[in-house]
């Protein structure tokens, strides 16, 4: 039996930053066809938040932590501001969205990230997706939206990487559909040559992915949302792609297709 | 054919900010058997934030305004903050909680409060609440937990009277549902006497109601409370009770009961 086809799209914090940028985008999404789920991150906002209420970024060896006071802020920016604005656009553009953190019906449950030789604060590694609840929800004709907070089950919740919510929640609807993942961010795709935001490199395979990594074609920002990407094909999801928001445009065919 | 029971149980700002009293009546709210709403406010959070902001509070006439800087504070807290502790909290309490706004799948519309003397900014007054949606939620087993932000069904969240929204929840649901509404706060009930905190009065009906406006006894504060009651209990939901966290332990027999 054929699967049915489900889109995860994941775009970036520059998107959700630029009004009009995230205004075209959710125009495109909403008139994505099938069924589909959105996963956002928060951009530079919450950063600005936290520093306007004097709560300053805390860095240990170049890495960010997340504590208490930083956890809310991202709290209100991510699954107040951002998530919700999201929504009430979607819906003026007809498509019935509803907003979740990974606390909402249990859709996504994480665990805080090991203290080895850095305390990341509260930071939540994905554990299990709950997919029968998420596709309760779809199967209801309603489409989430997901912001890139979950919770550890015990009341806590955990600031997560949205690139590794969207990879993971594919793998979950994965069980249930044919799954396309589709990362969309401020450039065309994966390039060949950084300074040429042309030079989109329009294949990669397990492969050609190798080879990259030997000739030093991809920058250290890409490695690890094609690390995403790749576990996301192990584990069953048919394709990721990777492009800007354009990728849902029929016209646009320049785009970094990966698969195994 | 008799209808299956709800309660919808509003809760109020001063709860909210006082963590264990928060932690105390999830605990109660989550043993609450059957189906049930929990709508709550923002309290003084909102307004703490606002002005750790730098955003100054707009009155007019001693009425508050919503400006565009205060609605973004409103939707970080209501809706993030807030909501999502709540949720979070629920989910360890083992009720499967779901966040939700006015324009999570079109929930509640509303229109922003028409300009007469004053323009209150970014306020809305509901206008249809989905019950088939909410419905939708509650078969699938989860427990809807509402803020007090709600949309006008072209992208622009308002902020809307909580009390309102858990009366007018309370009247869509009653359609499918024999509705019990709750509205918990500070005090233990409806006082005879603002100074004898234990002087509740047990049972108002529409008659008492009406001798009770004409002596004075019932305070400006009350009033509109009371009104959302009237309103609810006229529109097809059996029951209102007003009292504290207590509410639903079974215990508690001090609390006021409205009835037309």
């Amino acid at each position: 039996m054929t699967k049915e086809k489900i889109s995860i799209v994941k775009i970036g914090g520059n998107i959700i930053e630029d009004e009009n940028a995230l205004k075209q985008f959710l125009q495109l999404f909403s008139k994505l066809a099938g069924k589909k789920i959105l996963i956002h991150g928060g951009g530079k906002r919450a950063t600005q938040f936290a520093s306007k209420l004097g709560i300053a970024s805390k860095m240990i060896d170049g890495r960010r932590i997340t504590d208490k006071e930083t956890l809310e802020v991202i709290t209100m920016v991510y699954a107040g501001l951002v998530n919700k604005k999201i929504v009430a656009q979607l819906q003026a553009l007809q498509t019935n969205a509803i907003g979740l953190t990974g606390a909402d019906i249990n859709t996504i449950q994480s665990e805080k990230r090991p203290v080895k030789e850095i305390d990341f604060g509260f930071v939540g590694e994905v554990k299990h997706v709950n997919h029968h609840g998420i596709d309760t929800l779809m199967t209801a004709g309603f489409t989430p939206v997901f912001c890139a907070l979950t919770h550890d089950g015990n009341g806590q919740l955990l600031n997560t990487n949205a690139d590794t919510i969207a990879s993971q929640v594919a793998i979950g609807m994965s069980k249930i559909y044919t799954t396309t993942l589709y990362y969309c961010f401020e450039l065309k795709g994966v390039l060949n040559d950084f300074e040429d935001k042309e030079s989109v490199i329009q294949k990669i395979d397990s492969k050609t992915y190798k080879e990259l990594l030997h000739t030093g074609t991809i920058s250290a920002g890409m490695l690890p949302k094609l690390e995403n990407c790749f576990d996301a094909l192990q584990m069953g999801v048919a394709e990721v792609r990777i492009g800007n928001t354009s990728l849902f445009s029929e016209e646009n065919n320049l785009f970094t297709s990966i698969a195994l």
